[in-house]
């Protein structure tokens, strides 16, 4: 086997220009997913994935749901164990488009500050260049021996980023297609630089949306002003009541089944040398937000929040209108952990919002999807072999971790199909995913190639 | 001078069909101040009033400013008082454009719920409709009898709904040439659809635009939430804080110069038979906010209060995005009574909202204009003569009342030119200014121009 993968490493090192000019291809594709406009941006890419898949001696095809397509693919392989692979090609808006330096859909290779070459555009980092460091790496086993490691299903899907609904009831439809002995999901990144990870520890979600009404129209702020009541005002009164002044969550029961984080594991974070001030720094802030007296990775690892993720009423434009509106909106999202309970949750926070309403308002719901956290025991067979293949590719021990982020495909995996998933990405902290000037960087592409042909070889050790 | 008017009056009544068909001329110019894009229709409307006035003999020109221009026209006439007339061809912003039955600028007459006709179309009632009775009327004086019964000037401007600075220092500089005995300002309405109104009560405002900046750039929920500041957060806690749970606006010294309405005022108002539940339930609403133990017409007339006019932040548009923005906005405005001094509530409003704010947050300040709050003495002669000119043209006592409105020139006429400023107009309140399908009743046109022409009369009756 050995032999065989420094062929295929070679192999990689060799295509590494042909496999970035595929990834431009995939990246140039607009496949926004929450905006209803970009539907049709969304079938293409899924449609450019299976016929990669194709291409390289899978058996894939485009398959449709209620919203955007999955796509599904399986190759057989020369040993066990099956290995399911998760990615999603649908990315996040590019809204400011005014701060991006150039168009987010023409990709390109440029040369950081720090002199390490990144490669520029929406969904780069999160999750088209991902997804495809596990396409190559198949494409450079089957060039080389013709085969695959292990036997190896794809299941990439186009709703990660808005919340989409059909995913678990296409895994539900399709569970003996889907079927394996364990999952990646590649959609998470690096400690640092130089340190790879398996991210262990993900938070889940809840997103809702709320539409405050008081009038039944717009009204003029000099003629109703002081007698009307004003939903903007509701609304930050509901919203500012959410946390309280030590920055924990005011919702009844929104702590259930929360569990601290044991001393040995705070213990080894501690060990990882992370640097709050520099953490913070980097974006231009330096006093930590929410509950007091934990750390920066116990709060985005191990502890769950709320967050306004937008909010808007009355006038925006220029210059000035002084309007009372009729209604205000907000979008709120939970970010959960441990065995906090979705559903319960987002009825804590609907009842919260309802007592706080004066009588003559009303209210509208809108549900943005749910899901729990995750936590991966750490002595999966898998996991330890994987962590081996990546400690050797990147020459510094592979660490376990948290990811703040939710990735609620690494829940569903575990209660509809019964998987384990291993979370194995190669994104770093200042990839600015969902924001302007996104970036991956060449080498976090080139060696995710590298890594996951390690990781195959890996797998299929001692199986055979 | 009484065979004169019942001929001004007959001819009024003959031309009502042009003088609509001149209205709509004006109506039809989409002279929003506030937005850039529309300043050259703007000035178009400043072009077509000067040429309306110099057609019917005034001496008129367009008046350039660093803003929106000012048209100024001026006739003699047969005796004193010399009437400086005030009105604005501006109009407010038509979003939500989809609310509109009809589009904005182009009006026309219906029927309403109550069989009375409407014109209807954006400005047809604040400000066009309004500031046409005043030239109709003089156009018909004019035209039966070669002059006008006072010496008149008019001065229109364009920045009325967009809190433009250019008013004052117009004035200031062109004092001499906008010197007169007494200003009458066609901004405000009738007490009701049947009964005459002079205001002699005002609401001054001031507009704050505040822009709060946590991080330097957009983050991602899932990496930074629960550690990273959530400028709306901040935002919405600042909002929430303006007003106490009894309804008072919390800014140290903000009600410094608010004086308690006498109780010989309080029982005229509630004279009016003012119908609380019916003015709010018009609108869809039931319970009173504000200033709790206070009427709907006191809050209205002669307490202050803040409004939140417009918030936004984050993401806005259709689905979700798990973003923490960088930025989050609001248009906040304060209605002043009395003698609330606008600059000294501007920078307590300023200095609370940096006293709220987290060390790492910045926030950026735009003012939006300023102006006191004003009260007309009774015992002026104009009003005298102008509330008997209004009950003899529409059967009915004229009283005298307050508007929460702003409307800041009738303090600057006092404030630069000495100028005692009566607020007299004939909107309705179910005109839905600064809302979709803005109205103006065909008798608040017709009977607006012929109550003009009456009050011309009256003013100069004595003074010869």
């Amino acid at each position: 086997m050995t032999d065989r993968l420094d062929d295929v490493l070679a192999h990689i090192d060799a295509d590494i220009g042909h496999s970035l000019e595929r990834l431009f291809r995939l990246v140039e594709i607009e496949s926004i997913s929450t905006d209803p406009a970009y539907a049709g941006a969304c079938l293409q890419a899924a449609e450019w994935l299976a016929d990669a898949l194709s291409g390289i001696g899978f058996e894939a095809s485009v398959r449709p749901t209620p919203g955007h397509p999955m796509v599904v693919g399986h190759a057989g392989g020369d040993a066990g164990p099956h290995v399911l692979f998760y990615g999603h090609y649908d990315v996040q808006p590019v809204d400011p488009l005014e701060l991006w330096n150039a168009p987010p859909f023409q990709p390109k290779v440029v040369t950081g500050p720090n002199g390490a070459k990144q490669i520029v555009g929406r969904g780069t980092s999160d999750d088209k260049g991902q997804l495809m460091t596990f396409v190559e790496a198949c494409r450079a086993w089957k060039a080389v021996t013709g085969s695959l490691p292990v036997q190896v299903s794809i299941l990439f899907e186009g709703e990660e980023e808005s919340g989409g609904h059909n995913l678990v009831p296409f895994m539900e439809a399709n569970k003996a297609e889907l079927a394996a002995d364990l999952a990646f999901v590649c959609d998470t990144g690096m400690w640092d630089a130089t340190t790879p990870a398996v991210t262990t520890m993900l938070r889940g979600m809840v997103g809702e949306e709320i539409v405050v009404t008081a009038a039944s129209r717009d009204l003029h702020s000099g003629m109703y002003g002081g007698a009307a009541r004003n939903p903007i005002h509701v609304l930050c009164n509901i919203l500012d009541g959410l946390r309280d002044e030590t920055g924990r969550v005011t919702l009844p029961g929104f702590y259930d089944g929360v569990g601290e984080v044991p001393e040995a594991t705070k213990a080894e974070w501690r060990g990882l040398g992370f640097d709050e001030a520099a953490f913070l720094g980097e974006v231009g802030l330096s006093v930590p937000a929410g509950e007091q007296g934990r750390s920066i990775i116990e709060k985005v690892w191990a502890r769950p929040t709320c967050e306004v993720n937008g909010i808007w009423g009355g006038y925006t434009g220029k210059g000035f209108k002084t309007v009372i509106p009729s209604k205000a909106h907000a979008k709120v999202s939970f970010r959960l952990v441990d065995r906090q309970d979705p559903e319960a949750i987002r009825e804590s926070f609907r009842a919260y919002v309802r007592a706080k309403l004066p009588a003559d308002c009303s209210v509208e719901f809108i549900g943005h999807g749910g899901s729990p956290g995750v936590r991966l025991p750490a002595d999966i067979p898998a996991l330890v072999k994987t962590r081996a293949a990546l400690t050797d590719e990147w020459g510094k021990p592979c660490v376990t971790i948290g990811s703040g982020g939710s990735i609620p495909v690494a829940g569903d995996f575990k209660s509809v199909l019964g998987l384990d998933a291993l979370m194995v990405g190669f994104s770093l902290d200042d990839d600015r995913i969902h924001s302007p000037n996104e970036k991956y960087n060449l080498e976090s592409y080139h060696r995710g190639i590298r890594s996951w042909a390690r990781i195959l070889a890996a797998l299929s050790e001692g199986a055979r």
